[in-house]
């Protein structure tokens, strides 16, 4: 069964939304063996919207649309899919119903709220527990299967997920499944080179992609039973993760905090985090975690050097030796989170995210990371990248290093990737 | 001039990638008054993709490729850029110097590596400042452009805006000007109502969008010159704003916290947070605006009880009379914060972020969230929102609320949205 999806709104064309949906919406068609083709966009025009809907519909049995069944004039969604449908907006009463329940307690329901209660005739309609606009499926007479979603991701993903996907998966067949080697410290190139015979195979299949700090292969097969597809998969997944070693953080995992957590969580370890860059950005991706309050429990954000001497204990002389961004700085950090909030580890993070502040001894980019742990405490230091990275990036990094570093700690790892060299690098106990 | 964009990759299929590129991409053509009609993803599959392209040249004359560039085999979108154009492929012998200098004091340059040197003859090249393989733009013998660009955001970013922009600019002509007004605490469709009559309007147009937790209106002219469109716009966002009030933050700002950090910064004063169920988002915010280090010197993450008593002098009988997620709390959090940090102001906010840990007495949802300035301290208290909603938008919403009342307090504005309600109800000083 193959699909495609059609996002709607100018808001996308003009480049201040990001599309999450699309993204969405394709993982859960793919989890149910459906095969995404194409995606578009189209802006908030009833024309170019019938035109993308009638070629999608004459090469996919499944289309999905997304966005454009707001309140406002230029959503236009609905009527349009109805148009090409070929059948009439008609009131849905159980979506009026719900309509006036969510506002009960708000202001009285404008006439321009209650026409999201019209649904094409015939349709499958589907509640929207979150916000106003109920979703649908139609069918057309040729066979084809329209889902019609609203666009704001908080509304769409229990809808999709609720009801979109048990309507869809009786009428797909084939199963995919996935698994997703998740890797910290690769370059995409390198780490395709070293399975290039097996990126190859037509099932399963191995995909390698970058992801901003990141290195993902995902291993994909298709058979006509969940466990038959696993089976495929499983030795290509171990063969990758043998290739790969230690920067392997965890396969199928949802990110490098949550195993962070659950490693802590096992061990029976609290960590405590002092960040001066990344200001409270490590606390922020840990704390993102549910139950993460099991292992974390104090935070330190020290970004001036007196919060850095009164909660953390740094020795004003040493700032003033070494400067705030210095090795010694940075491990008198992590012992100090430690010690001030009687946690197991200590993590402290000390650097130059830029764009401004950069000198020729301590340029943008420069950022030491910490790990104290008992009488030990490690330090890398993160050197600037070969070519010019923003903020964003630089915080992202230097807090995935220290959340790999508390990894590879608990793991008995060496604390830096072996090979190959990524852009930390380690100045030992 | 008409543009597309056409995103290659299956790992966007497959929606384990996000397509920020796109939206970039699109911001920075509107920008430059190129209009965006369609964007399209395709997987990496050269059939589809020169279908696509083929598709794309037939309509608009620009098309702008994102992603498959890279040292796999999947990599498939210059070879069929250069099969579409009709011209072979040829060593660029700049892009290989860059690639040697690339790979210095790196493990040796693959072949896979080395073939990335490789462009459509007769192209004009895109230098890759931050990665490995370079982009170029190809005349069509129809006079048609097609812009090839790398996937990765932290590449494609500066490419775009040092090569790209510049090479496209002198072909279009139009000039857009576009403003953004942003509100925090306002419904989309409340919003839309206010303006109603403002957005059935041709030039400028004006239309609402939510994101999330804040709405937003773009107002676009066009017109020959800059000064002349943003002449256009004037009026029409002068006239939005007085009848939205307060709820605005600002016209074409960053963001929230920026518009904080500005406002701290004009009035000389200092912030401190302590944050509990946010876990140092808020701080991680303030810290992800340059310079931030001027009016925020310390945070505090106490997730744990004992922190809150420990590091923000928060009583344990307190604690132990309304429990951590409380009014007392959440004021003794904040006053506790800025005595604590020596600053000017204090955040504090305690809540339930979930999806555990809620009761009927504090279901998820609850979040208490105090401002403490000189003698006064505000608590504003989050209710669960009518449907349900995940950790992430929780903590997003409580974060901004926080923002948003010290912009409130700074402009000497009530530290609640007067209408219409929010989530958020105010519990008085």
């Amino acid at each position: 069964m193959n699909a495609e999806i059609i996002s709607v709104g100018t808001e996308l064309l003009l480049g201040h939304t990001i599309n999450t949906d699309a993204a969405f919406v394709a993982r859960e068609l793919s989890a149910i063996g459906v095969n995404l083709l194409y995606a578009c966009t189209v802006g908030d025009n009833a024309g170019r919207l019938r035109a993308a809907l009638e070629e999608a519909l004459g090469r996919s049995d499944v289309v999905i649309t997304t966005g454009g069944l707001g309140p406002t004039d230029d959503d236009l969604t609905k009527e349009t899919i109805a148009a090409v449908a070929g059948v009439p907006l008609a009131l849905h009463e159980d979506s009026l119903r719900r309509l006036e329940e969510y506002f009960r307690g708000r202001p009285p329901m404008g006439e321009n709220q209650r026409k999201q209660a019209m649904l094409p005739e015939g349709c499958t309609p589907f509640p929207n527990d979150i916000g106003t606009a109920p979703g649908c499926g139609v069918r057309t007479a040729a066979g084809k299967i329209i889902i019609m979603l609203p666009g704001p991701p908080s509304e769409l993903v229990p809808m999709l997920q609720r009801y979109v996907v048990p309507f869809l998966s009786g009428a797909a067949h084939a199963v995919i499944h996935s698994s997703m080697i998740r890797t910290f410290g690769l370059g995409e190139g390198s780490g395709a080179l070293k399975i290039a015979d097996l990126t190859d195979a037509a099932n399963p299949t191995a995909a390698t992609y970058a992801k901003e700090n990141e290195m993902f292969v995902r291993v994909t097969a298709r058979a006509e039973s969940e466990e038959e597809a696993e089976a495929l998969c499983r030795p290509v997944v171990e063969e990758i993760c043998r290739r790969y070693g230690d920067v392997v953080y965890g396969v199928d995992v949802e990110n490098l905090e949550s195993v962070v957590v659950a490693l802590l969580r096992e061990r029976g370890l609290r960590l405590a985090t002092a960040e001066s860059c990344t200001g409270g950005l490590v606390a922020k991706r840990i704390t993102d975690v549910p139950g993460a309050s099991d292992v974390f429990g104090t935070g330190f954000v020290t970004y001036a050097n007196d919060a850095k001497t009164r909660l953390l204990g740094v020795a004003a002389s040493l700032l003033e030796a070494h400067g705030a961004v210095s090795e010694p700085v940075a491990r008198a950090m992590a012992e100090g989170a430690r010690k001030a909030s009687g946690s197991d580890l200590g993590i402290g993070i000390t650097g130059v995210a830029g764009p401004g502040g950069g000198t020729p001894e301590k340029p943008v980019g420069l950022i030491y990371i910490a790990l104290s742990a008992g009488d030990e405490t490690f330090v890398r230091r993160m050197t600037p990248p070969g070519r010019i990275h923003g903020r964003g990036w630089l915080r992202e990094r230097a807090a995935s290093t220290a959340l790999d570093m508390v990894r590879r700690y608990l793991c008995d790892l060496p604390l830096e990737p072996a090979a190959p060299p990524s852009p930390a690098t380690p100045l030992g106990t």
